[in-house]
């Protein structure tokens, strides 16, 4: 019984490992296509021409961090792994290898099609990432001991906000309007409120979601 | 004797932590050598350029992951590593790492032989990943106790299977017959019938491969 | 209890695994950029062209490789990790996987203005880390029990100073005087008195120290 | 006590997975500058073309190899790490990651003194191994017990051996003659009747050869 314990863990370690040498390659590989302009003179010129790579390099740095931030909150809940999750998380990491390239397309093109593509990306990786957690730990049983309630509370907070978030932000920026902003105070205000409902019924909640 | 064994099995581990990070960095190199196209107008027009390279990127990125997955599989059942793994090991992942090279040559030339370089490739890894297995089940004496039989079925299932499945795939796609996924579902049915009938008479291994 | 503290420190260690990652990639990938000259006559004048080059590539690689060291020390010192710790050091690691791309700027510009940007970056690496140290150590309670001098002590030592002596050291260098090292010099020799003052009256920080 | 041991342990075990990560994207990275030839007719003309880049290949990687196995050998019997083994194997780390862009040389030029640079770049990274195993077994004292022959015998067979033989097998190949190979042979005999005298006299060294 321990032993076969003991590998279904070394089984999720391995998987962990893996998914973390893509996720520090895909951060880290951001940068590599970004070369300083051939002609520049003093350093406000040089942050001046390279302003749009700067910006679209944090913005995608940025995505790539939440992303393995949620990955790591919702993979500190499982206990074991199988073969389907090596899948479906091999899927998310197809997608997410992708982001170098994307960031690309948005500061060469800079146009509105680009941004569609880019949040279409950004959100894609969110949808695979919930489906890796919704197979975790619903059909697969891979997590620790918890309630169905906490299960889907983590998969719309932890696995499909951080792509939710980027889409509202990007329409802000892109619209100049405040409704992207005004949408994510709106979810947040909301899964607080559904937090607290559901911790006042099932207590063991609250220590989870401080812990994490 | 204790201190012996750890040795053995720190062995082991770093060799998984190294090949990983090998099949991760792979893996994700992959996407680097795609660049948006110069000039495009609008998402559908962006798409229907990228296709072949985001084909061929989708292709190579499912033949690392099963690779992977295969490795993780054979790897579980090991308990210890020696010299001659290493050496066997480092040259599977001296085929691996020439993949994303070979996907190159996929998108660029898309010829009939491109395909047969790509797919001698993909087998030559199979192969390779085969025969370090083999080593480590037979002569090496590494893997954990398991039977003859068993040792014969992983190098078939789980070492070759992957390799002859993206060969016959190919072969369906390019010659647009069926004949290569026929081929495959023989082979299926072939091993299942096998594993089922030595299940009937060694019983240790219906538990194995159901955690496998 | 002991389950809630397990996750802390898995955090701590897929926090640094993670980190391992981005700084092995950032250090490796200084090379790739720095290609061989086209034509060259013998040995003396290959390393005559690639002078700059591989001076800039060995000033990075030592860069990088004492903030490797100092995040070793500053980590060791950590007993788990928060979601704050994950966004601060992905910051820090956001601004070190930029060294290559300025190191770059370095041997192509090497103007004045290319080496007060390459400082700056340095030099923000540096805060950054001294940042998510002050934070782990301060308000996030992280740390190995330890006084709130010794983690001063720390925050100077270890987190500022690799940034601070990169910075003099490039001073000495541009402006072909003494006195960035003079002013190293005289930050040691502040720093190792502190240290026996804080020693004398707080006789654990000894072995710590040693041991580090 | 037990806590400093454990921190000096964790140490090494950050130190080589560190290593590990380095020494896996410079392997993988030799083949990211080879690119598919622009014109090729047939599968033997595309290997034709590409001969000496996958030759250049496979000698790189097969030098890289042998590095990680030598270093994972020496690295086995360290009981701990510090400051100084930090930067030792920084030093061998950053001679090991340029071999990418030697690599290129030696394809690219292929003349007698490309060959003698990167046969220089191989020995040099094998004497930086040499002499961080030499600060580790000797003025650092961070192996497990062992008696100062062996720790010799280790320098002479696991450290500076594979770039001996690098170095002989390219002679051998540049100069058409066997000179190289026979003082591989030399070699070998020669650390083999060493090491037979020297099991004679402390038995210890058999079983630790023989694990190895």
């Amino acid at each position: 019984m321990s032993t076969i314990t003991t590998k279904e863990e070394q089984h999720l370690h391995r998987l962990i490992l893996f998914s973390d040498a893509v996720f520090a390659i895909a951060i880290t590989l951001l940068a590599i296509e970004i070369h300083p302009p051939e002609h520049w003179t003093g350093v406000a010129d040089l942050f001046a021409q390279m302003q749009t790579k700067l910006m679209a390099y944090a913005v995608s740095f940025g995505v790539i961090g939440i992303y393995w931030i949620s990955h790591r909150r919702t993979f500190s809940r499982l206990r074991k792994a199988d073969g389907t999750l090596d899948i479906l998380n091999l899927l998310m990491l197809g997608l997410l290898a992708l982001l170098p390239l994307t960031t690309e397309l948005l500061w060469e093109a800079g146009a509105a099609s680009a941004v569609v593509v880019y949040v279409g990306l950004v959100a894609s990786i969110g949808v695979a990432h919930a489906v890796a957690w919704a197979y975790a730990a619903f059909p697969g049983q891979l997590t620790e001991p918890m309630g169905a309630a906490e299960k889907i509370y983590v998969l719309l907070r932890v696995a499909l906000l951080p792509g939710l978030m980027c889409g509202l932000t990007f329409l802000s920026i892109m619209t100049r309007t405040p409704w992207g902003w005004l949408g994510i105070a709106v979810i947040v205000a909301g899964l607080t409120t559904v937090n607290r409902l559901m911790s006042r019924g099932a207590s063991p909640l609250i220590p989870q979601t401080a812990e994490d």
